[in-house]
């Protein structure tokens, strides 16, 4: 079979195309036909060797979030057989319950084999069934931004209808923001450097949109826009740069939610800002199986769509790495397996 | 000014009109000049004598649910002024916080005057600012019915987005808990014996709908829809005849929010049969001031309209409520002031 | 090996003593030499065949709660080896997360083998280490009546100290409910019919004492003592009794725990009159291995040792279980192994 | 009346004994004839002129924290009456429900009044009454300290029995999040530089000591005393030289409660420390009412006793001040009035 290694960290060209022997399933393992991949910033932070968590032996296979569809189960699977639509985990053993050292041992693409492959074999236990209205395109987004977000806002945020939230950028994260709050009832804000693409936020249902290049003091515009209280919950991808100014954009008790882990982003922010009106600082790093099983369920009735910007085909995987990298996206960046 | 008083209990001819003289707001209240009241099944159990919560001296002005305008305010007062578009909140003293046995002591139209009369002087404390997307009428719906479904799927039940709700019939509370949940994002499905009704359902965003006089067995529907698990909440307004029927509809750890009281309706379920699957009855009992108002804060960006079925003038407050205890509306009765 | 099984239905006789041969652990499983066994009301009900879960093939080894040594385990299994000392969990497959139908499908003593035996082989992953201050007698009391009200009062109940909790007699729900409540900083109600039971209460640090057949209006007596608010959780083991006088009982907004369907016990609750200041039902269904673990790491700090009334022989099992079912103990019923 | 004033910020001589005419209630207010204060970190930041959250108009009556009796109360109070044993709230305006601006927004001795003096008028509302076990000098001890760890551990914490917390020093905050603790069901690890210090925080039942001097790398060692895992909640009070190894020592997914805004120490954390691990930081502002009168009957059936290191007279208020400055104190430094 085909696949993808990150032979060696660095640079893009890390990444190469490679024949495989194909995997077979041992017991309680699903061989799966990978359809399609999502990329994330994470997966340009492995390649370039600057992954905070560790990095992986190499060779390995790179990305964490792929859809595809079970071709043959090991001894004793019952949980997906063959024909499923399915996505695996981001991590491969978090099933349910809060956030342990042993729950996310093993993320795909980061310290174990990830899904950029015509085959791979995963535990039964790993994997998710995906809805029926969605492509495997589609699929292949929803594990580590989306549920994410769900995550973010669901079980951390607990976030209640009618609250504010902000997303900074139009990335992959921030889309899905921008699409659960409208799901939960709540009203989201979102910034950006190009108006074009607020404008594109706004037809998915920005309540409002802010030029951060336009008005680079865009946290006193959040302040106006919410009458001077500040905002709920803060998606925080950017880190440095704007983690001191989602401090004075959130509302005092409010929530600043730091996924600049994802993005690699360092982070270093000023506590004691927050601290002055008591923002609690949240990070949040992916999500249980049954966060996205209940994430799924949520989108089904609305047909909620995840925003892909581009598809690339398999063998110009790499090209997709550097578009990804160069932020010029909206939404997720695909590539056809 | 005019203003209706129960004189008597027994009927609806109990309801009087009658002149009386115009009230003055003393200090830290309001002189509310009411345009619209909306009734709840709770009016026709109070005039009919038959309430649970203890009688009321008479003359009472009824009902509890309006909205109106300040026309003045007592000394002290900075929360409201002349000109703002309010509603009261139905227990006059529950501001934040959970349900104490002070802050339920005084419910509008219950054991004080209520509001349906030209003039009503309340506390500025239990006044909430009507969204100004919403008609006096339509403002006048949710003091009672609406706050209840708040309270019961945002606050008690922590709805989850993906999760089902199953409401009882089209009445108001039924209603508001279809419009809730789809914001919520939440799958509904909806009950009733007219299949009009539930093409109406339908169209307000229902996901299913059940006939029960088809479906006697509706309970067995219900768990087919679900896939046999059941539903998560149950929004139970029938009392005796639907809560068994409801134990068996709920999924095991589900809930039964039991908004009979609301209607008058008794209610002595089998609690042993949803013990066998650790089904959870919560009964809901209206809200406070701050649910009132983040309920507000959520229906805005969505421009969530209450559905009126009919609204009677003034004179023919008695037909109104007649109308309403015989049952045949969808959403709200409300009479103009 | 020596074991018992439940051979017929219907009466303590049928439990009868056997041979049989040693079982041995596969993949995942351990063998465990079980030390002790405590025995539950629910253990009779099995045995005189009405119990409302269903009924088991049978025979059946009976009891679900037990303690002892891991001698042996099969392949794969790292979590437990020999020596260690262990638990089972009453439910072997519910391991973290809210209730659901999968798992709670097996239970112990229930529809699979119990733990009534010399060994028994039971997963890996439905075992829990015992703290090290406890002997086994002690352990073997937790599995189902201590999870329980961990469950109950934590999990369900979401106990904040200073709440005041009311438990009915003095069996081993109620004891634990002592003193997992005094444990959490609440404060502790307790009845029974015997005052040398409630002097006992006392030293183990009942706040409260009521004799329910001096004080038959012990609802009463429960109002004075707590200001005539009622209180915060009540664990209901009683059913149809006492169900009316526990919604007396409790706080308007409180909760009453229903934990009546281990002891058997029918329950037809009014729920009309918990209506009428909205207190909460709540069914409670054992826990998880997650809740065990975490209860076994709350006690260990305070060295909170289970209270046991008498340990019988191995060969006088049917006379444990006549003296449980007969209601005389105070604390818990154990079978030495 | 005899009072203090801070009548000029920059050093302890700040504070300056007056005479000031004996104030008298208005509508709404009580009169408290004060009888022991105890002193905060905080009104020590704000005579030294470098209070964060702004500096009072002077002169001011310093001290947010005391007890005393109600002597006289104004028209339309029924909540307290004269001889009634009270301690004012902090934050004079937030009774109930989360932080809002508007409830933080008067807080004794800060921008408004505090109760160093022979009589203060207050709000009947900003009142609690007090524990009949507890002195006026333990009373007073109450309102900032213990709040702010009630808070914290039980509100914005939401500890669970059998959870460890660390708490750093034994000043006030600490020694009370050490109490509470054990009350609560957790078990306790407490940091000092002192052994005689730890060895009495060991009397008062902490689970774990550690001397700080002795072991700079304290962190290494909590790590050693919970297995490798890090400890659930540590109460921060240290900020810029603490956090970083504070970052360490908690647990994946654990909660820094960062309190060091009241003792005015600056905090620059490293986020992305906490980050890298999921550790949230939640800084936290004392509390409402409702939390005060909660923690009171949560107190009282422990009969829990704050810790007063010394209690100094009314005339050596400026003592009073630099010896809890000095910081060499354990528990809370009090000064009769």
């Amino acid at each position: 079979m085909k696949a993808y290694e990150l032979q060696k960290t660095g640079s893009i060209e890390g990444w190469v195309q490679v024949d495989r022997p194909d995997p077979k399933p041992g017991p309680g393992q699903a061989l799966v036909r990978i359809r399609a991949v999502s990329l994330n910033y994470r997966d340009w932070v492995i390649a370039r060797g600057s992954y905070r968590r560790g990095l992986p032996d190499l060779p390995l296979i790179p990305v964490s979030d792929g859809a595809g569809e079970v071709v043959a189960v090991g001894e004793g699977v019952t949980r997906v057989k063959p024909g499923d639509r399915v996505a695996p985990t981001f991590f491969q053993t978090w099933t349910d319950g809060p956030q342990t050292p042993e729950r996310t041992a093993r993320a795909l693409g980061g310290n174990i084999d990830g899904v950029l492959a015509q085959h791979v074999v995963l535990d039964a236990e790993g994997l998710v069934h995906l809805p029926d209205y969605l492509s495997f395109e589609e699929g292949s987004t929803l594990p580590c931004a989306a549920v994410t977000v769900w995550n973010t806002l669901v079980l951390e945020g607990k976030l209640q209808a009618g609250q504010t939230v902000l997303a900074q950028g139009t990335g992959g994260v921030s889309i899905f923001a921008l699409q659960f709050a409208r799901m939960l009832g709540a009203r989201i804000i979102i910034t950006s450097s190009h108006d074009e693409k607020l404008e594109r936020a706004r037809q998915l249902g920005a309540n409002e949109t802010l030029n951060y290049k336009k008005h680079p003091d865009w946290e006193q515009k959040v302040l106006e826009l919410t009458g001077g209280q500040g905002v709920d919950h803060i998606i925080e991808v950017g880190g440095e740069q704007t983690l001191p100014k989602s401090l004075r954009a959130a509302r005092p008790g409010g929530h600043i939610h730091l996924i600049g882990l994802l993005s690699g982003a360092p982070g270093k922010p000023d506590a004691a800002q927050g601290d002055s009106k008591q923002v609690q600082l949240h990070p949040v790093y992916v999500g249980s199986r049954v966060m996205f099983e209940d994430m799924n369920r949520a989108m089904t009735p609305h047909r909620l769509k995840p925003v892909i910007d581009r598809v690339f085909p398999f063998d110009q995987a790499r090209e997709a790495l550097r578009y990804m990298q160069e932020g010029a996206h909206f939404g997720k960046v695909v590539i056809s397996v």
